[in-house]
């Protein structure tokens, strides 16, 4: 196969699991680190995410068959400025990154060019509300969806470039991931719905409930498994939702504004019929999400 | 122990539950079911949750020193006032329900009188998204909070009927629970923040995104764990839950309209340093709900 050399810059949580997911998954070639947290580095390395880190990401990139960029979106929007004119056809760059339009519409006229990198932008639909290496985990993908983002531009790619953007998508299948095809203006569309819209909910209601009990006392020891679950997105990081919230902006605008007007509707609905619709309709959705329980 | 004949009438998921737990965890005297679905007492029989299951809840519980109300808040009150005439002092009356206010204001004047029979309301936070005998596990209450809401009536309950209470206060403590005391008022401000909304929340979500997506084939296959996650409860009976939008009202629809302007302000902030403040609220929040995580 000809992927013998990947560089993986960002080796937080998603580029550590990768990784790992690659050498559980037989890959036997290198795999170099760079990250520009030490400790990040440090961890991806001792879990064996990585075979070496790097202090070089630009001569590593140079050096690597296939570069996956991981990390918030405006990283990866500055990787793909940086390299392009460091890299040339027959080598690929591929991302994890949430948002997709934003980064194609970067990538435009200076990738995928006859003699410039292919790119072929990519979104596994895994995560976890902690961050860092040190929660990586080789299986985070399977059972997973793995978005790609095809282009005519990416379909353009140099074939030397394409053979290797062929062999990388080949491999979220074998790590149990589901490999989809969306175009980029749909892909944050629906993940604006699917995505965004729940990280932001459980934000505004996390960030609701901190300021309603200054002192947490007394609504602690009550919460149960409800509370729990609905605000454990919470705990996801600021600096990979802001970037989101500035590439995807109307998208997630658009499903805020929807939830909003949804949550009054049943509060002014909280003694009418209407809210039996409501619970059918969320239950018919819940049926449709797991078709096997009753 | 005096308490060695119980009545549980309702033996759907929470009452059945409350069964095997007393099985479980010791309890040695009898208890009789009673359900309107035979299947429903059927199931709890088959399951061990009650020993023997009753055609005649009148007699049943005539005949039970401790008599446990469960299912939904309207059926629980319109036991409470069936009971009423029906029992004496000596014989306790609790239940499980998810509102105390309404449920003590209607036990005033009848119930915990020196010849009618006590009543202690009470509620485990602890529940699933599905219903039913068929779902009920004798270790439901493990590490959830049991919250008592004790009255001035309930403390002058007579004394016949208050050995009782007392016993069956150290239940939920064999159980694994928390037992916590709060004044009906405060439990259903304080339930309404940390079970009904993230209810509520689950529900609008859920019939939105099922209104979104009139086909879920581009959808479904995407949503990852934040989607099942923030849509679980969408699954949950209507039947239950409008008793609580009935009998909770004010507190419900205050805690949804604070979300809903809480999810404006997030949607004008999309692009401003305030969407970082709502993300160290949030992280300050889940930190102090898991403060043994980073």
């Amino acid at each position: 196969m000809p992927i013998e050399r990947i560089a993986i810059l960002g080796t937080g949580l998603i580029g550590a699991s990768v990784g790992l997911a690659l050498r559980s998954h037989g890959y036997t070639g290198s795999i170099i680190g760079y990250d520009p947290s030490s400790s990040e580095l440090d961890a991806a390395q001792s879990l064996g995410a990585i075979d070496s880190a790097s202090q070089d990401p630009i001569r590593t990139a140079r050096e690597s068959q296939l570069i996956l960029l991981s990390g918030p979106v405006f990283t990866i929007l500055e990787w793909l400025d940086r390299l392009v004119p460091l890299l040339q056809s027959g080598q690929l760059v591929t991302d994890v990154g949430s948002v997709k339009g934003a980064l194609c519409e970067h990538a435009r006229g200076t990738y995928n060019l006859v003699h410039t990198a292919g790119f072929l932008a990519g979104h596994p639909m895994a995560g976890k509300e902690v961050s860092g290496a040190a929660n990586a985990d080789g299986d985070l993908f399977t059972g997973a969806a793995w978005l790609f983002a095809e282009t005519p531009e990416s379909r353009g790619m140099h074939p030397a470039s394409r053979t290797l953007a062929d062999e990388w998508r080949s491999w979220p299948e074998k790590f149990g991931s589901r490999v989809l095809d969306l175009n980029p203006a749909r892909h944050d569309v629906l993940c604006a719905w699917v995505s965004h819209l729940p990280q932001y909910l459980s934000t505004a209601l996390s960030a609701l409930l901190d300021e309603e009990f200054p002192t947490k006392d007394e609504m602690l020891p009550i919460g149960g498994r409800a509370l729990r679950e609905m605000t454990r997105l919470g705990a996801s990081p600021y600096s990979m939702w802001r970037d989101v919230a500035h590439t995807n902006t109307e998208a997630v605008a658009a499903s805020l504004l929807a939830l909003e007007l949804r949550l009054a509707h049943l509060r002014e609905n909280l003694k009418t019929p209407e809210l039996r619709d409501e619970f059918e309709r969320a239950n018919h959705f819940r049926s449709s999400l797991d078709p096997q329980k009753k």
